[in-house]
């Protein structure tokens, strides 16, 4: 076993080995951030407890804190004001640097007097895109969202024929990637009423969330080679929550022929910690699908998918209306569900991509599409807790909802937890209705 | 009339002046390009006759070249390895910046003696691309080619109910965009075989070209602020040729319900030379659509676009197969048309991209898509000149064609012309197909 994953392993900050603690010592996700009101450049950070090193500052004292030959490359290039360079190196890289901290970090290590001065509180941080992001894709890779929202959408067809078959995606809009905390204007576009024939322009009434994960793409490949199947966990950095803001009335009027656009690209968050591959490791689970499923073709078959392409990763959606927020109540939990629930791994998404040719370049970034499970109560977005719209969900304090409201902050949050291997948490991705403009 | 526009206006530099020439006085164009095998940063370049202007090395002549204020920011801007800060400062910078030019250039000019020596000839340019393309959109603006097309893919419903109304776009992939004169593998990936009810892993057979025009956008809009129509004159830098390179068998299997991805994400092409909308000037046009047609709703009409939102740009589609290179023979032209064919402005495209709060960066391009005329004569991919791949093309050397095979350089060209008015070239956008990977 890789000594990171080992579930008894504390670290010298007490907080990180708290229970419940997102970011205990196996975990050490990476985000970009800097000091609030700081006049600084943002720079690499790793969480631990309820603290972040400062990964430049780190890199300041290298050698006394133990970083030294790859470990040190890579403590170098997390240092700067994105992840870029880091997510270039690759996977040996990203492994020594983590060796590296877990080293520094746990009980009893020489390094902690080099460490203690580069911890900064998480709460006095302010953070930045963890990278810059060339290119941003959304998958479509839950059979249950797939089905459920088909059905709504296209009632004769729900599941089009392509879709056991292909990895569907569409390529999104980098430009408006925001994170964890931001507050964006509900969309206005052209919506067709019902019955109507021509359409209006008005504020988007079926205002959305979607509970996707995103993953951050590592060294990439050259234009016209793809990445084979075998080769496609090198390449995937770590993961973060990602909500892909929808306005399902703009959607359903503009997707036919080339897909969703206006719908979708106003505002997509996600969480600014990135949980490396790595970390997930002990959490990882065999693949597969019904056998009465088609199975994959060969360019997306592979053992290492099959035997631990799925990922356990428990997640949570939650909902805090501006009511809820004016009474001093917290946010009240309205779904739940598990990646491993997921079509299509991520790996398989990565091979599926560049099959053709399309080349990644490193910080590129992946949704997964909605990840519903296979129950209502386990879907990742109002359009199907609402079937449509046509059945409110009620809340603790007797407000209802069928889409999001102005002032409703829609809360995303996710960990992984079992017996035998530490919990290793995803922070949370919050974002924020505000009104449309006049 | 603006000076630069002066149909009788003459530079120094003699091959500018020869009729027929694409980069004339009145054109002056921007690329980045690095003199062929130099060990030296890519640099701005503006195009003059047969010539290049090093706009590094003018920068440095500076005021005695006739620069200052407004305009020599505007060239030390340009004289980067990317011109999005150049694109960043908006229309003013841009003019000054080209009638700086215009001055130094123009016969008798000062400034000749300080401009001569940063002349590089065109044949000895390397080009890059012209601005770090951070998000690149594909609109669906010709109605000819979405009825055309459309027959095909969806023979009941050819244009859907949204298109008049919608500017329908979809985001593309920035990553895989290269130059004129770049040579790609013909891609593969999943298609379904006529009557076959499972997909296939094999090369496109169905391989095509999408002669589309390319906006680069200038300063762009905060997210969540809209870009109204009266405005986005000023957000519009320059254009481009543009090839949308199409896998049509993976498209058709891949497209429902999020739009093209494989199908598209292989390659696009486009020319190096932009042509600022400034040098488009005297070609602008009113724009209209048939009465009968549903008019634009609000937040799409505007008193500049009705007046003069449409550009006289001809356009010309070649082709050039392997044993016509091979017989020393030049290319063929297969197809001509026009951009003011074109259903939907560049200024309606920019508009309704932001109107829901979607935001432009500085460089962002977006794509026309494919501009066919309304005479299958002026289609502007082989899908279209093709029907569909049932009527071959038949060239002049006895080869027919349905879609590209492998060998084949297509080329697009375009230009304007007319009495009383420069030519405004616009150069070239060739791109030849590699065989598959085997």
């Amino acid at each position: 076993m890789n000594l990171t994953h080992d579930p008894q392993a504390r670290s010298w900050l007490a907080s990180a080995n708290q229970p419940g603690c997102d970011f205990p010592i196996q975990n050490l996700p990476f985000a970009v951030a800097l000091r609030k009101g700081a006049q600084e450049n943002a720079r690499g950070m790793v969480a631990i407890g309820d603290q972040a090193i400062d990964l430049a500052q780190l890199a300041m004292a290298g050698a006394a804190a133990g970083f030294s030959g790859l470990a040190g490359e890579a403590l170098l290039a997390a240092s700067g004001s994105t992840l870029n360079a880091l997510m270039a190196m690759g996977p040996k890289a990203w492994s020594a640097l983590r060796l590296g901290l877990f080293n520094a970090l746990k009980a009893g290590s020489p390094a902690q007097a080099a460490v203690q001065p580069c911890l900064i509180p998480l709460a006095d941080l302010a953070y930045r895109l963890p990278a810059q992001v060339a290119d941003y894709t959304d998958f479509y890779a839950s059979v249950h969202h797939a089905r459920s929202v088909g059905k709504l959408f296209r009632p004769d067809n729900p599941l089009t024929p392509n879709y056991q078959w292909v990895p569907i995606a569409y390529h999104g809009r980098s430009s408006s990637l925001q994170l964890d905390g931001y507050a964006f204007r509900r969309p206005r576009g052209q919506i067709l009423p019902p019955g109507a024939s021509a359409p209006v322009f008005s504020a988007c009434k079926r205002l959305d969330y979607e509970f996707e994960l995103g993953v951050f793409l590592g060294q990439g490949n050259v234009q016209g080679e793809p990445i084979p199947i075998d080769q496609t966990e090198e390449q995937a950095f770590g993961m973060v929550l990602l909500n892909d803001w929808s306005a399902r009335d703009i959607q359903s009027w503009e997707y036919v022929p080339l897909g969703p656009f206006l719908a979708k690209n106003f505002c997509t968050t996600i969480s600014p910690w990135i949980v490396t591959l790595e970390a997930l490791e002990p959490y990882r689970q065999p693949w597969s699908r019904p056998a009465s499923d088609p199975q994959p073709l060969p360019y997306l078959e592979d053992r290492s998918v099959r035997e631990r392409g799925a990922i356990d990763i428990q997640l949570e959606t939650w909902l805090q209306t501006e009511a809820m927020a004016k009474a001093g109540k917290a946010a009240d939990r309205i779904a739940t569900s598990n990646f491993n629930h997921c079509y299509w791994s991520i790996f398989q998404m990565i091979a599926h991509h560049t099959v053709g040719g399309c080349n990644f370049q490193p910080g590129d970034l992946i949704g997964t599409g909605t990840q519903s499970g296979p129950t209502q109560a386990e879907a990742g977005s109002l359009l199907e807790l609402s079937e449509g719209g046509k059945t409110p969900l009620t809340l603790p304090n007797g407000e209802t909802r069928t889409f999001l409201q102005d002032g409703d902050t829609l809360i995303l949050k996710a960990f992984c937890e079992k017996p035998g291997a530490a919990r290793i948490g995803f922070g949370q991705c919050a974002g924020t209705v505000l009104p449309a403009l006049g």
